[in-house]
């Protein structure tokens, strides 16, 4: 593993890098390829940003944020390809994944636990609270001058992966930072509002069905919400208003395990994990080919939602030896 | 207004405190009142922290919470009243009002909006985002070590005061007081659940019950939830589980003022309000005989359920000409 000032050099040493984050684009993934993009074409570089997937929404406010390519790599020449917040090639997604493999040097810059990252050239630090964490020290160490637009992208990249400070990958290095970023005038409240706050009416009551699912184990220690496609489309919710719904049977007192089934089509199912304290649902959600963090995972299943919810709450009441 | 080493020589000539915060004592008020007095106690003064109403449950996690006396004042001597965190003498609540007014030298630390605090000797700030801010500059002045105890009671204070460092109030201070009661091993994740996270079951029913009766005006601008007694009783529910509903209508995209109306009894009506930027919420609150911060605040109104919804609907309709 290589340390974050010889990552530095290689981006150094680079004129046109290609940045790209992970499918299915979070805060931390977004706000941190933007804020390396933003400072490395602050120091003369020809940056490309591509994303696999469309953007959500709600992250439409983030500074920069028109300048990403979705869809294919555009055509362009390329000296190195820099991946931030992803720890597998395929979570690139099917139009970059390729690139990979193309030749290019490739750089990583990740906070998810990984043994063996996949770059040429890899920093990963899994306590980081997030990768934006990362990012900031990068763009110190290439002599980037944080604006507020960077700011505000690192600051999303930190608020959204600790759930806004909440998380136990909280850090007193985490508060410094945003301390440092909301110096740049970042509007915390403002952001907070469209981060967490802001919802559509419909994605209220969505929640509101959400509830009306949820159900509890015997022994109260696993909390589940199941969200059938029909229910969705009859709200015209997508999945982006879905995301959060698994803090509720996460919040109920007792839960150590939340789980959400999320149906995508009539044979496959997204699955998340949550836990609180104990469980690793990194482990459990490899058990069924996804991954992610101790407390924070996810994996989509093939199967009606009735058969992936037998499935996953049999392995998970095993967890708990036949809660 | 006196400056905060004023209120430190105050204090730290008196032997006998007695300290208190609001009634219906929230995270801000607690922690404040309980790092202060452990910070007095270490050294060497003899401190009584009493409050009129009873503790709310959630707090029960606060070290040293059991020290507080609920109810009368307890019958000994004391040489100072420091109240905290209350901008009124009504808000100590019927048990220790009187003592305003009993003789003894009167301190407030506060941080709500005050032009005329009720003390001998005051100070207000109310640029900081908590009371707990106040007082932690305010052990340091009195050279008090902070530990873990103190750093959990202050982090509380700021936490809950700030949405966790999500509303407008937060600064760069904010953060960096933070890191630094981060560092002395404050378990935030667990905390966070235990303040935000963690809810009985019967609240997450409560909130769907909330959502059933949630209301938006035709422009979409203020939107209200109102839970009557009965439901609150039929769910077994109590006043505290109802605290954080007022956030779904204020989560709505669009709506600027969210209201709550929560039946106290069948002739009383509890009315919380939340801006997101522009509504002065204190004003508004101050018109029905209530008030607080510009983005929160509250009042209680005798009538019907139904009346109440309609005096307050109007006098918010206004403030959007009509809405």
């Amino acid at each position: 593993m290589n340390n974050l000032r010889t990552v530095a050099d290689v981006l150094e040493k680079s004129s046109r890098p290609l940045l790209c984050g992970h499918i299915m684009p979070d805060g931390d993934s977004l706000g941190s390829v933007l804020a390396l993009g933003m400072g490395l074409q602050s120091v003369g570089k020809e940056v490309t940003i591509v994303s696999s997937d469309p953007l959500p929404d709600l992250y439409r406010f983030l500074p920069g944020i028109d300048e990403i390519v979705v869809g294919s790599v555009p055509d362009r020449k390329y000296d190195l390809l820099v991946v931030v917040d992803c720890s597998v090639p395929e979570r690139l997604g099917s139009t970059i994944t390729p690139t990979v493999d193309s030749g290019l040097p490739v750089v990583v810059i990740d906070h998810h636990v990984n043994d063996q990252p996949f770059g040429h050239h890899n920093y990963v630090r899994s306590s980081a609270a997030a990768t934006g964490e990362i990012i900031m020290e990068l763009l110190e160490l290439l002599g980037v001058s944080i604006n507020l637009d960077i700011a505000i992208n690192l600051y999303t990249a930190i608020v959204t992966d600790t759930g806004s400070f909440r998380f136990e990958n909280t850090t007193p290095e985490t508060h410094s930072k945003a301390a440092e970023l909301v110096k740049f005038g970042v509007p915390v409240s403002r952001l907070s509002n469209l981060i967490f706050g802001e919802q559509p009416l419909k994605s209220i009551r969505l929640l509101e069905a959400a509830l009306n699912s949820l159900e509890v184990s015997d022994c109260g220690r696993i909390a589940w919400i199941s969200i059938d496609r029909d229910k969705i489309d009859a709200l015209g919710a997508e999945d982006q208003h879905i995301e959060g719904l698994i803090s509720y049977p996460r919040k109920i007192k007792g839960v150590e395990l939340a789980i959400s089934f999320r149906e995508l089509d009539k044979q496959k199912v997204k699955v998340s994990f949550r836990s609180k304290y104990t469980v690793d649902v990194n482990f459990l959600a490899k058990k069924f080919g996804g991954g992610g963090h101790v407390r924070a995972s996810g994996c989509t299943i093939q199967g009606t939602l009735q058969e992936v919810k037998e499935v996953v709450l049999k392995e998970a009441q095993e967890i708990f030896r036949g809660c």
